[in-house]
């Protein structure tokens, strides 16, 4: 991360209340006020760490605007409304940086069938493969690498990683951001199972991914056996997640990494489920319901609830046995106890 | 999905035994009974959905032969010996339009070492790699962006998906299809602790993938330490799984998604694995036997015998154990009881 | 593995104190004593073994010093010191015969942007991508279809094997091996809930991977928030594992396959993780320690402690719990007995 800030560079970006002291460092990077040095920035987010600021060897540091202390010699300290709100607007400037706007066009390394078309304001990068009849929006960039199958679809303003591969008449909508080696549109596990072999029953359908998603680095999501693997607008998927076929995701919902989702199951909007969790096929899990990590869920899980555990169960229950769990050696001994009371009678 | 079906191309695919009521609507999609609108086609596949038939709005309905009941207007029953098969039947013909047999031949943009040997019938798709020693077999399909190693054998009929990665040496016999992001022959993870370092321990094997197996997106088969890490013929596995080195797997069987095999583990035949299973080292899964999703396995399983839970026990066990489990905070209330009397004494 | 050793070429290689018989064979593979046969050469490594010496058909067995055993004919017996340390040379020379050094260059179709360094000893494969103001240090080995992004920094003898992408300013110190597919600098899944909708973090730090770090085919690891997400020098990572964002991990750390860590959690060196283990968020793992496969942690674990389970619990405390809820049925049926009798009084 190359960056660089003068003072000057940072007043203007988190256009504070009050800057207090000096600092001739220019700022190269961010860090935590217990870890920071010289030629780094650090700020005060939550006030149980304000006894760190008088010790931080920051070069500039964010605090909020009634923080009363002195800065040292060559440091600076800038009082900004909302210290967190002020690092994310520098760090939106350092996503700029790193990850400029390309250039739209098409690289001369990319494979583009003649029949795909490619919107003039799109950025297509090197060593890119788009189909036939495949359609890429407006501003859409695919990094490099990228696969495009045959009449999928592409809408406004997304962003497909390197290794992405969007298989066959899959479709996004806008502003989709895939991370690097994203596969939508694999074949969904469907097989019969005839005179001792796995037959495998075609899937033909597709994935269609609404507005504003984002899926995380290697995920997985299958076609439909027909109709659609559908996952609603601005659902954030992390790293390695399974997603079965012809599973239907509500909006604004969170997947944690290496969830699994097997086929059919539907997920109301706002539901979470944490890390590692796995949810069986043909379910509905309720809308702003939450499922633990590492959680194994085979019922229907109620709106608004919380469900832990392998079986899954309900989370109170499952911190009540956690408990009683724990004390099972004591039960056998007092049952041992009172057996040998009720002999000696 | 841009298919286009008429109500003749229907009746000529279905072969129906009779046909009730007529449509003008083409068919460009299949739903289920519930879901489908005017344009789209359904089917009754299991007699629990029959009072389903009556509402649905699909312009045609794959029906059994003794289904009685009246189509409604601009609506079109096929009644077929066996809508599943019919369905399938149909699906197959849409698998036939969304990926067209390929025309034979290497894309310009492929690199195929001189030394590789690619048969004349085979298609080998934009930017891939062949390396040397390569052979790739009679009619095999390398869709795009796929890498083929020094000296890895393909066999006849293969698809290999966009970024499919098969290393060096590695082999695959006829007609196996790997899904996007496949990697197959990464190192073993093998070392030896020396002098405070792991020390790597070459893993020079390969792995071998029988006639007839599928595997799914991003998962992974590492190459043995020697010799072969194997697949049987007509094995399934799903996406995201990790196959250890020196893993033999039988015929004929299924790794649901996110499963992991550590190394020299053994399948028999049909064994079954569900989904996030975890199996240990050095074991031996007997043949038929089934492993339930989020198992934990650390010892070996009887052929035909059902394992679930964490650590594995048998299934009816685990069953009893989960309502049990669920009643410790009565048992531990019962306990305090006996012993209030037994002191009330 | 086309491998041929003649009975000259193994005695050079592996330098016996005493070579007993002959053979006619030429070494074409390696296999265990019991599976060995013709023109394959065995060793026995573990002792228990000793009895299956004198009835394997391997051509060439390697052993220790004081075996007295004859061998049949046509089979060499050479006795070494250490027979696993005489396979691991034998080893290493088939893996350099596997993976000969490639000739330094950069292939024609691989896409090197003008402001990348790239060493004059370094290979860089077909296809790969290299971005700007990327570095690529002496002898480091992009395989092919590598992707390099903005400013990323790799050192001297590492080798990213094909598919692996690394992101963005991104660092790779020395003797860094990537197995395909793996993904280094994927953005860390952070978001703020407004307005009802999940508003992405930018996610502007780096990962930093120290020298002789190996890791394992379509592994992830996240990008820091801001900062670092660091692997410490000589750790290893098996296949599909993911890293989250702003994890610092030890040297000389093991983390198998499908492991799962969140954001911020920090190990001490010579820490173990079992496959499909999960570790939340924010935790501190000492040093040395160990946690079993499949276990959920979401607490500290001191330095060279044994933690199991779900949720993780101490190991001995695991080992005895697992014991007694399989006697779970007899515990509920002793305390029925003692309520009848107690009632019967």
């Amino acid at each position: 991360m190359q960056v660089s800030f003068t003072s000057a560079d940072l007043l203007a970006i988190t256009q504070p209340k009050e800057a207090r002291g000096t600092t001739t460092e220019t700022v190269r990077g961010i860090a935590s006020l217990g870890t920071a040095g010289p030629g780094e920035l650090s700020f005060l987010g939550n006030s149980k760490y304000r006894s760190e600021v008088a010790a931080t060897r920051a070069s500039v540091v964010l605090l909020p605007p009634d923080y009363d202390g002195a800065p040292r010699a060559n440091q600076l300290f800038l009082l900004v409304d909302n210290p967190s709100v002020a690092l994310a607007r520098l760090c939106s400037r350092i996503e700029q940086l790193l990850w400029p706007k390309p250039a739209p066009g098409i690289h001369s390394s990319a494979q583009v069938a003649p029949g795909a078309k490619v919107a003039a304001s799109a950025t297509v990068g090197p060593l890119c493969i788009i189909e036939d009849g495949a359609v890429v929006g407006e501003r859409t960039h695919l990094q490099g690498q990228v696969f495009v199958g045959r009449g999928a679809q592409i809408g406004d303003d997304c962003w497909l990683m390197p290794g992405v591969i969007l298989a066959a008449e899959c479709i996004l909508r806008n502003r989709v951001r895939l991370q690097p080696g994203v596969v939508v549109g694999s074949d969904g596990f469907g097989y019969e199972f005839v005179g001792g072999r796995h037959e495998k029953t075609p899937q033909v359908g597709i994935v269609l991914i609404e507005d504003d998603v984002e899926i995380g680095a290697n995920s997985t999501l299958d076609r439909a056996r027909f109709s659609r693997t559908v996952v609603g607008e601005g659902t954030k998927i992390d790293n390695l997640v399974q997603v079965a076929h012809n599973v239907t995701i509500g909006r604004h919902v969170i997947l944690c990494a290496q969830v699994g989702i097997c086929g059919s199951t539907t997920f109301g909007d706002y539901a979470v489920v944490g890390g590692q969790a796995g949810i069986g096929g043909h379910l509905s899990i309720g809308s702003k319901a939450k499922i633990g990590g590492q959680a194994g869920v085979n019922f229907d899980v109620e709106p608004g609830t919380y469900v832990n555990g392998t079986p899954g169960i309900p989370y109170m229950l499952g911190q009540r046995l956690h408990v009683l769990h724990r004390r099972l050696p004591e039960l056998f001994k007092r049952v041992d106890e009172l057996e040998k009371l009720q002999a000696g009678r």
